[in-house]
């Protein structure tokens, strides 16, 4: 039996089969149908399913539930979307929609919280309490604890990024000020590195950003391993912004395992090896076993087979 | 059937026959031996368990279990106290050793823990997801999650008040800097109303703490009631503190409803309705049933009660 997993974002919608394992078999993508209207992004879904099952020899028969991951706010007693900014859907009652055209289980999940327990099945190592944070726009976070995808009593819970860390610090989409994701999100070390390029013009951070024509969240990251002192800083305060944040969640949770996702953490050990260094200096708990942090394995992947494997265990 | 609720603290030994409902039926107190000696602290429990007992008409057999809510870090496994600061406690054997002296199922629960859970049983309208915040010595946490007590897992989870609210901020007990409880906990709250004091001889704040003697936690809440501008200035900061932490555990856990306890909560509305309206407009959740705030209603027996009540749902 294999499961359906959707990763349905505001630019792509993509699909993959995936064994009861959590490995994918195959996958394919189209375009998500751009005029917010949720029967058209429900019947490009279904087309696109029916064409990647076809092609890899296999029938509708052969799937036992449907997970589709998606971002925004998700109803989940009436398994809609009640909100999303990206897919300008509002109250969008997608699962209905989509067994009238198949009538097979499905499930919706808020895109974070798949994608974290995508992580969980795959490298949770059967985490009692396992947190993923995501390091992209903003910083997306899924609890998972004793193997429940934990959602708060209303479904908008574990919104980890939007917890304040510097109390009326710079101001947050969210309305906030302060919050974790206004620090610690790929785009806020984009903001902070073009604030050192501009106070360091010599450096070679600066060079970087002029060579490639723009800066992203490697910018600051390539030129402090070369050596760079004030990429050094940028990387430094950076980190250290992600691993207060941590402490807070372990604090909070004290998870058997974090991993972190995001472009960022291919930065691998150079990121990893100091946030630890600071979880294991902070961490309330020094008597029991301390957290293990490690980087997100899943990467792109994490959404579709997520939703595969919720779908699979919670159909 | 009773449960015996111990609220195991540095000071005193208090202890209450609470019934299925959590009602307390009659409560005692005793000295807490300060030599550090487990074993002395347990006699001293049984004793005057005992004599509560019976002064009560009652048998030891009239019992069902015993619950130990008591301060520091709680080994779950093995039913001891891996170390707690307030006992001068090492790895102690606590229910072992009652057991010695009474045959009958004992739990031992982390004082926050056990007092959370009491309000979440006679105050939290069976909550899925249900917080309790301690605004004392320090910022206690406690989190009832489909109605078990949340302690993360290895045991020392929910220490919500060890998260940072101001990065690089005021340094805490617990090594770091900033967290909310070094704003937001009573003792803070006296700091703040000390510094004020200083800069504002002329407020009425000031003169309360002169003809007191003391500042304490109600000497700003009191002057500000007065109209006292400086005091107002005080309380208002202050609230603003334990607002801004409210909001990051209600996007973190979305519970359908928090409870403050503490003396500080004594203030009731004058308290509650600012934090209302603050996290109203700062929770990320718009769309979805917001979280009720309201102030503890157990307040120093919620130990007792908390405790009784775990060892009935869970011995």
């Amino acid at each position: 039996m294999y499961y359906l997993g959707v990763d349905l974002g505001g630019t792509n919608i993509a699909i993959g089969i995936v064994d009861k394992d959590g490995k994918i078999l195959n996958k394919a993508s189209v375009s998500t149908p751009s005029n917010g209207e949720y029967t058209d992004v429900v019947t490009a879904m279904i087309d696109l399913s029916k064409e990647l099952i076809s092609d890899n020899g296999l029938e509708l028969s052969d799937f036992e539930a449907v997970g589709i991951g998606c971002p925004g706010s998700i109803d989940y007693q009436k398994g809609s979307v009640a909100y999303s900014n990206n897919l300008h859907f509002n109250d969008a009652p997608i699962t209905a929609e989509f067994q009238k055209h198949w009538n097979i289980p499905v499930i919706i999940e808020n895109d974070a919280n798949a994608a974290a327990y995508g992580e969980y099945i795959v490298n949770g190592n059967n985490a009692d309490v396992f947190v993923a944070i995501t390091l992209g726009t903003g910083v997306g976070g899924g609890v998972i604890i004793d193997g429940k995808i934990f959602r708060g009593a209303n479904g908008a819970g574990a919104e980890l990024g939007h917890s304040v860390l510097v109390h009326n610090g710079l101001p947050c989409t969210c309305g906030r000020k302060g919050c974790w994701e206004a620090y610690a999100a790929a785009t806020a070390l984009v903001k902070q590195t073009k604030v050192a390029i501009e106070k360091h013009p010599e450096s070679l951070m600066s060079q970087y950003a002029k060579e490639r024509g723009k800066v992203n969240g490697r910018t600051a990251f390539d030129a402090a391993k070369k050596g760079d002192a004030a990429a050094n800083e940028v990387v430094k305060k950076y980190i250290e912004y992600v691993a207060d944040g941590i402490v807070n969640m372990v604090n909070i949770f004290q998870p058997n395992k974090v991993v972190i996702g995001g472009g960022i953490s291919n930065e691998g050990e150079y990121l990893l090896a100091p946030i630890r260094e600071y979880v294991k200096k902070y961490d309330y708990n020094k008597l029991f076993t301390p957290v293990e942090i490690d980087a997100a394995t899943l990467l792109n992947d994490a959404g579709i087979i997520g939703a595969a494997l919720a779908a699979k265990n919670f159909k």
